[in-house]
């Protein structure tokens, strides 16, 4: 999407080199960095440089296509995918993405091997997009029959939770999209930006709207309720990293609580994903999906930039406090409206998602 | 309550002199002031070196007390009165207790004011201290009986939001009294404490919990409906800012949400509060309980302590990032358990209020 009027993807490839937006530096300064060496691509992505599990599958895919630019060999394929591979052990995208990498490539002999395997990063990453950009069409529709009931001119409104935004995948983001193709098509937006703590990525999304020029409000986690109370949300909007055969969503903790207060208001609740992340091997998401515990540190502490412009953190407890960390939640199908897939919209029901993937069928 | 095993409360008279918690300096520091002119008083106020409504009209009473010490003129009882109700314009404990204190002392001779003021300010404290440790003897009857039903040894698992606690009061606290209460009961507790972003007063009821010896976890403001869906709360007790006649409870923003989640795991979801703070003049609260809106920077910004133990702030967002910051938020009595008050508990109805207070007549 757009960064002051210049159109951008998280990833590309220029003149025979690769370049991301670095993302340590977001929201407090857009940088963009060159990769080139294996070493570069496995830091870029264990030290989360890049970030969602679409654009890190790419970024290993143009990983292995510039070792094969260096060095087409048998065993330089094999390193490649071996220290991409364990930079994020748990990220699925990317074990999917050196799968297809080295199954399209080691076949070839090795003169081919570099055009291909540059030829496959780059169809990884388009594919990604064009994956959004349908997830943005179909979203589109939710958000033209909500601006249809409203004075001509008054904003749709929107809330989402965390980043599912263009910067976590190659571009559009998931949530995000709907958004964008809005906001390309002239409806008027405004966005509620929930903070998303402990890690705040919400001021990412709030970035990424104020760079493409969408009108937002950031806003703490605790305030989304009783804007709904107060009829200030048409529609939320937000992502998954999970979803089951049946519909229930695991998201950035947090979410539930916002899919209760929807629920509490008529505020219809929609979560945008690409089909790729639905388990189907999965029905009870409460009962079953792990929650990740993370650091304490990242609830006793919060960053962002210093007054003096350099970034740093401040304890907001005092020294010592036990604090828990609980990841994600799970929002259970029935408070969930409907999903926005890739290949349309369904209900969040095993017979909502079978309908729109038959040849999957749920459990 | 304790701080390191000794008590103490939030204002106290010792030789003549009046001495507070200066609580600017917590939870990352201890520190108590000695408070003595009219300024050093109207200072302690008007930049909340005290906090929360009962307490701030008990630091206007010694105010007013010390004032007389001093010069126990006419004029120096209107300038007192009149100086201190001008620090906080909106809170009602404080116009309340000066009222008082004039009322009690302008009839009395020069010489017998002092006395007379000081003994009305010891007054003042102590009733709040006796209002809200009965608060706490009716919370305790809750969590006994929650205790009864567990194997001996586990802990109740308490929910809080916001800091309802000791030192936004003279002592005890509101919805902390019942802990306190509990844990010098000898009943194991487990406490969670939610962050309470943007002003992050979690931190001060960490403080107060950690200080008197009462385990807790600090988590952020999205975890508690993950905390109960996964069982992990037997009870959620919240404090209130205003409460209607009709049992709607007007808290710090994000307390509706817990209420959702609380009533949809069947988690009893109680708020504890003096009758003073019950508004009998109002029925609905959503509809007629204005909500303050209060300094966007709250909301970008993260205040607490730098690494190298000074206190700083980091701003979370991007530079001009629009961010809003609705302080409160109206939870419907539909969705409160009860109410736990100095006479006990009722239900959140015009009914269940009326019956502990017939003098009133709900509306």
């Amino acid at each position: 999407m757009k960064v002051d009027g210049k159109p951008f993807r998280s990833i590309w490839d220029e003149d025979g080199a690769v370049r991301i937006i670095d993302q340590r530096w977001l929201p407090h300064d857009f940088r963009i960095a060159r990769i080139e060496t294996l070493d570069d691509f496995a830091t870029a992505i264990r030290n989360m440089w890049v970030r969602g599990a679409p654009l890190i599958g790419a970024t290993a895919a143009y990983g292995v296509a510039r070792q094969m630019a260096r060095d087409p060999s048998d065993a330089a394929l094999s390193e490649a995918c071996a220290v991409l591979n364990a930079t994020r052990p748990t990220a699925i995208n990317l074990a999917w993405a050196l799968d297809r990498c080295r199954a399209a490539v080691a076949p070839l002999p090795a003169g081919d091997r570099a055009d291909a395997a540059l030829t496959l990063a780059r169809r990884i990453a388009d594919d990604d997009v064009e994956c959004n950009r349908l997830i943005g069409v179909h979203g589109l529709n939710l958000i033209r029959r909500i601006a249809a009931r409203k004075p001509r001119g008054e904003p749709v409104r929107l809330l989402t939770h965390c980043n599912a935004g263009w910067i976590a995948t190659v571009d559009w983001g998931t949530a995000t999209s709907p958004m964008y193709q809005a906001a390309d098509a002239g409806i008027p937006l405004h966005v509620w930006v929930d903070e998303t703590r402990p890690r705040s990525q919400g001021a990412l999304t709030a970035w990424e709207l104020g760079a493409h020029g969408i009108p937002h409000t950031f806003v703490t986690d605790n305030a989304g309720g009783h804007l709904m109370q107060k009829g200030l949300v048409d529609m939320v909007i937000t992502g998954t990293d999970r979803t089951t055969a049946r519909g229930d969503v695991c998201n950035k903790i947090g979410t539930y609580l916002k899919a209760l207060a929807a629920g509490d208001n008529d505020v219809p609740f929609y979560v945008a994903l690409p089909s790729s992340t639905i388990d189907w091997t999965m029905t009870d998401g409460l009962r079953d999906i792990p929650i990740e515990d993370r650091d304490p540190r990242e609830v006793t502490h919060v960053q962002g930039a210093l007054d003096d412009g350099t970034l740093g953190r401040v304890r907001v407890t005092p020294e010592g406090t036990p604090a828990g960390n609980p990841a994600f939640d799970v929002t259970p199908a029935r408070l969930v409206t409907g999903l926005i897939t890739e290949r349309g919209l369904c209900d969040a029901s095993a017979e909502g998602l079978a309908g729109l993937f038959p040849a999957r069928g749920a459990a």
